[in-house]
């Protein structure tokens, strides 16, 4: 029996793995299609929560329209946590208020607020009355909180004890209390004013006498949140300090809640992700929402790069002369502008990662350009000695091989500097450089580009 | 007092939120030059582990050198865990094999193990001669486990009982046994072969009665690794479930370990780290490192882009004729390329995104491009109206505004296409689309931008 156990999960791990499977989604489409609601019942049949938002996330909108209607009683309040943003607001609406505050209070704060931040406000109001006074003044507070700060972030159950209780008094506490979270990991510490003195893991609790005094086995707490911190920092603490779960004050220094590492895995997850979407200028909004919006989205991002492509034409344009006469310049002249937009990407992307990090700091911006500077100057010696001699071979003509080798090391070094300071100063005023260091360094170096090599030939070929 | 606890470590918690503060290294580095070794103690001392690592990691070259050989008694195993690999390798040189063996004996197998990765094949037997018999043969096996596995990942040390135990039992073995892990919070159920049943959270051991039988309150496992599975996959398993913990197996099902939130933290960073850097044609090696070596890495990327470039290149050397006769194609021939190139990126990351998490799978591959085609059609159309009567008012010509606009539109049409279509094959084969599919993708949208544009104005216009 055990052994079946065990290939079991194993099987269950390997096949929905990432969710539920095509074959799943298939046969459900297929039975809803034929209204086959006792089939379709029994292929959901013990789904994990998980699996069954993902398989609702996939259905295509008329199916899941059906499928929440008839089964929207087996669709747990775990389940559409799990759901994403964009599809739950569909989903939400076909349920009644009822249903909703059914699943708010069912939830832990943090969820129970994801949830209802996706309603209108009408209907938010409503859930809102329909759920315990006590629910409901917790989500009020929390709502009051600035969004993606530590306070939306946390959760507000948590234990606490007071330092001059003893373990066998605070395991008595655990296990008579109605109310406490189903799952905790730690145990705070407070004083008369709810102020966070120190924590215990549930292990130490266990493993001490039941007359020791909590405070002479508690780990001092070392980080505390504040509840208006911003999610970005709260995740860099727990980075940095390999924090498991820390305690969330509020402007009294009163502990209001707690935030556990499985909360900050999301917000990381978030922050990687807009980072690589902003990189490539795309928008958060999901591959599966409607073409419409994605359309919107890629027209503005790609508008702002048009500017830059529209300046390095207006630049070439200028040199139509030149071109003119020596027509190699028309194929040369790209080299330079691309070498150099790529060598400043590269060093772009490393500052904006470090600044994000924190390995660099503003103080050492001077260092940074240094290195960063020296390091141009090998990348730009190499291919300007290279591409150099490409292009006089090429073209067979040596003059022109030694100005695309010129204006090659100038526009690299030029990245080198420019993509080291740009993010820096970018970020000293306090806006992000993911957004707009990348599209502003490559105008540079596209403009600095044609311009350098058009206007070194111009001068010395002409 | 309470309040001065709170106090202190707010100030604590704000100062050094991301590590040693710059003031304290520069301090800690004057007092170095100066030989000044009580001042650096004092400046160092009750530095959190993480901060200490910072601070090392801070110091140039010289200072470290020195502050590693006068204080490596006060940096504890945790610190040596904490610091980058790079920097790692030089401080473990100055450290004994006899120093080095008792932090590998203090730390936890995943830990020690990332420490003993770092040294020379010679040095690593030495340690593991210098380390007890228990402790070698766990690291021996580790070792046996291919590097990125969920074997290399976990941690070894696990509290497992039989299902037939009360709770009672299951506590007093906690607290009488030598040797648990200092902090757990989950107690595994396994059967006489040790294969996994089920998994009790302390909290849910600390709410029931001392006779309950541990079977009865388990909840059953419902996601095992392998050993030898993949630490992207884990990943993947942890944020598809919201895992908090998850047995290891061998391959005969038997528990080997355990792997918890925090180790797959660490993978889920490092794999968008990796992702960013690949987008942006940066290999991982840090900015900390050394010139040369950064150096080594731009330039290897660089030149894979410079094939792109000179394959753009090559292609307009072929329209020499027609850019020497209509002078304006030499600076609109531009635009062509580069939107092509910048919607492609856009249609590229998505979809590596989207692989990478697992929300697109191979079966949707024709849904996707339909999708991605039809988004296309309308930014494409957008621009392709927009440049086309930009061109054509510019440089006067209608013509050469239509030519410009179908251009445009077909490039972009491509773009989608490609864009979607590239990654999801290089994937099939097994490939990482992340590194190869913008580069190959840019490359045909360079040349189809400048062939068609140039091909239909040589066509129509000459």
């Amino acid at each position: 029996m055990a052994a079946e156990t065990f290939a079991e999960s194993k099987e269950t791990s390997q096949e929905l793995l990432f969710g539920a499977s095509s074959e799943l989604i298939e046969d459900i489409s297929r039975a809803l299609d034929h209204n086959d609601f006792p089939e379709v019942g029994r292929l959901t049949e013990g789904l994990h929560a998980a699996d069954m938002a993902d398989l609702i996330m996939r259905l295509s909108p008329e199916a899941r329209e059906k499928f929440i209607i008839v089964f929207k009683g087996s669709i747990t309040p775990e389940t559409l946590a799990e759901i994403d943003d964009s599809i739950r607001k569909d989903v939400l609406e076909i349920l009644s208020t009822k249903e909703i505050a059914a699943a708010v209070s069912e939830l832990e704060s943090d969820d129970a607020l994801d949830l209802i931040s996706d309603l209108e406000e009408a209907q938010q109001q409503e859930v809102l009355r329909a759920i315990s006074a006590d629910e409901r003044a917790i989500l009020e507070e929390v709502l009051t909180y600035p969004e993606d700060s530590a306070g939306r972030l946390m959760q507000h159950e948590i234990v606490c004890v007071p330092p001059f209780w003893t373990v066998g008094e605070t395991i008595s506490f655990v296990r008579d209390t109605y109310g406490l979270p189903d799952t905790f990991y730690t145990i705070y510490v407070v004083d008369s004013r709810y102020q966070p003195l120190g924590e215990i893991y549930l292990s130490a609790l266990l493993r001490h006498r039941l007359d020791t005094i909590v405070s002479e086995i508690m780990q001092k707490t070392q980080k505390v949140v504040s509840v208006t911190q911003d999610q970005g920092e709260v995740a860099d603490l727990f980075r940095h300090y390999n924090l498991v779960s820390a305690p969330v004050v509020d402007s009294s220094g009163r502990i209001v809640g707690m935030i556990t590492l499985d909360d900050v895995f999301e917000v990381v997850e978030e922050e990687a992700e807009k980072d690589l979407l902003n990189l490539a200028k795309v928008h958060e909004s999901d591959f599966r929402g409607p073409v419409a919006t994605i359309a919107y989205w890629r027209i503005r991002w790609l508008l702002i790069t048009l500017v830059n492509t529209l300046i390095a034409s207006f630049v070439i344009s200028r040199f139509q002369e030149s071109i003119h006469q020596i027509s190699a310049l028309s194929f040369l002249m790209t080299i330079n502008a691309a070498m150099g937009g790529n060598a400043g990407m590269q060093v772009v992307t490393i500052i904006i990662r470090a600044l994000g990090t924190h390995s660099l700091r503003e103080s050492e911006t001077w260092k940074a350009v240094g290195k960063e500077v020296s390091v141009g100057l090998i990348t730009g010696g190499f291919f300007s000695l290279l591409l150099g001699g490409i292009a006089a071979l090429w073209v067979h003509d040596m003059r022109l091989g030694i100005i695309l080798s010129l204006a090659l090391l100038a526009n690299m070094l030029w990245a080198a500097f420019a993509g080291t300071i740009l993010p820096i100063v970018i970020h000293r005023f306090g806006l992000d450089p993911a957004v707009s260091a990348g599209p502003l360094l490559t105008t540079t170096t596209d403009v600095l580009g044609y311009a350098i090599f058009l206007g070194l030939a111009t001068l010395f070929l002409l």
